[in-house]
């Protein structure tokens, strides 16, 4: 049990500061913008809450890196604020562009104050996310804010990309496995693999080791993402009766759909017939699996699980921190929802 | 005749830095997606060419008040590609949040696309502006790198609060001139200050003289949009029936008709009824100019060009390009379209 005491620690931490970040809007002409923004990270408004926070799992991650590299977590406040507000700010344009009524079970921004005001709302809370980074030079020198800022602007460049592909790829029918690590790269695992790497660069590891854990947060991504496809079609939520959290359902080009129809058989000339209605759900899910679908995917779960774990031990992270990073994989990748 | 030589040698090098930056998605898996960048900056498509393009207004002034205070414009190329690109991201943005079809005269990019991918081009633009701007370092101390994006990140979030002012506003009829400042100092003068700015700060100004410099282009943004307001309503193309070119006809809270608004009286009465159609937008400016307030929005663009004019004189600037500064300001604040 090393993990909690460092989440009961870090985490309101990155509350505190991420709330003073947000609070520049909050000015009597724009206090409705400041509303629409703390609605969506959770603190205001219907059902707010831990549950409509999210995990913060990329401040934490980076955080984590930061002790484990011998670094003092709390100088690196700001670094972790802006990774997620970064996650943040992509979430809201996800949620127009993907039309999504429910975000963490509330209604998105969108819905609630129409698309105009929430792509605003996305970047501004992308804006802050830059703001907030630039805090870093009080604590560190001018260059190491820099390389952190250079860090996460290509990462975001990636998730524009995988951002990109993804909505590219909801008309194409020609698209195979090869199409879907780029996609994923850029969606998911850009920005894990900036949290790691900035968490090194500020905890004062050298180049090399800075390259390990952007590796263990890459992979780590990959793992995460390919899990949540598995859980997309035999998850408990998926497979009983909720349709709207099946991908099947959704028909989302999630790793073991392109991976079935490259094989060309039952599940490709099914899906080729048209959308797959709730009822159907778990008869081709199952069929899934009979043609070896589920035991590929969750094969490269493991996979990129081992490669992730073999890069943490490479970077061979220090102290209590350590420990707590190990076990943070362990409950990312165990998780049945 | 002293702005010519510099737009010559100025813009084409802002270019060519430009495509350099958009050039970092030019691969196989996002050729369309840099095809949307390049479409939108005027490069590529249908029409594309300088009319396109725009007259990339903040670069020039960028890199003048750089080299009127003193300092070699080339290399304060990547901060003048920086502010042009979050110009073109704000447009990208602003186009799918107004609904418009058109832009330079060309189909928009929400248009062609789709909004989701317009969304995602918008953001792409601006990540790439501050990857632009990590490229000072090369020629700049880290802090002053540093400084240029604090002053880039502090008006873009008043640019997003002006937008947020401004979507709101079209609901609204409780508005008054009182709420038309905020406004319009986010979303025209807060970037063209910090152009000024961010260019004194290159030139190598002091402090006093680099707020003078923002004082200069905060005046100068205000003056061209109540210019901008004034044509939107006596301008040629605004009174010659191409209805699409009022305010009056979109119904735009602009400054002539907040102004009006307040003076309760014959324009507020035919405001009050409805829509203003095209064939009655001849009748209703004519009114409007008895009431007083085409002299008043002509006056205020006299005031805020005088401020301008003050801030840019105090500041002093240097040599030819301290000569095609003045030059700029005149023409900018003296068209008719």
């Amino acid at each position: 049990m090393s993990l909690k005491p460092f989440t009961e620690t870090m985490l309101p931490a990155v509350e505190t500061e991420l709330q003073r970040i947000v609070g520049q809007l909050d000015e009597p002409r724009t206090a409705t913008f400041h509303e629409m923004l703390t609605y969506h990270m959770g603190w205001t408004g219907e059902r707010c809450g831990p549950e409509a926070q999210g995990k913060r799992i990329r401040p934490l991650i980076l955080l984590l890196t930061c002790a484990a590299s011998n670094g003092d977590w709390q100088t690196a406040l700001p670094a972790a604020s802006s990774v997620e507000l970064i996650h943040n700010f992509s979430l809201v344009h996800d949620d127009i562009q993907d039309k999504s009524d429910l975000r963490r079970g509330r209604p998105t921004v969108w819905k609630k104050w129409g698309e105009a005001q929430a792509i605003n709302v996305g970047d501004a809370l992308f804006i802050l996310a830059h703001l907030a980074l630039l805090d870093l030079k009080d604590k560190f020198p001018a260059e190491a804010t820099l390389k952190a800022g250079r860090i996460i602007h290509e990462a975001c460049l990636k998730l524009s990309s995988g951002q990109f592909l993804d909505i590219s790829y909801e008309k194409r029918n020609d698209l195979s496995i090869e199409d879907y690590w780029p996609m994923i790269a850029g969606k998911t695992a850009a920005l894990l693999s900036a949290c790691t790497q900035i968490g090194a660069v500020l905890g004062g590891a050298d180049e090399a080791l800075q390259e390990t854990y952007r590796d263990f947060g890459h992979y780590l991504g990959l793992a995460f993402q390919v899990q949540d496809d598995y859980l997309g079609i035999w998850g408990d939520s998926a497979l009983t009766g909720k349709s709207t959290e099946s991908d099947l359902v959704a028909g989302k080009k999630s790793l073991p759909i392109l991976y079935a129809l490259g094989k060309e058989g039952p599940f490709a000339r099914r899906w080729a017939e048209g959308p797959v209605p709730p009822e159907e759900v778990f008869q081709v899910a199952e069929g899934l699996a009979q043609e070896g679908v589920k035991l590929y995917t969750q094969e490269t779960v493991n996979q990129m699980t081992d490669l992730a774990l073999l890069a943490l031990r490479t970077a061979d992270p220090q102290g209590e921190a350590g420990e707590a990073l190990f076990e943070l994989v362990q409950q990312l990748l165990n998780r049945q929802t």
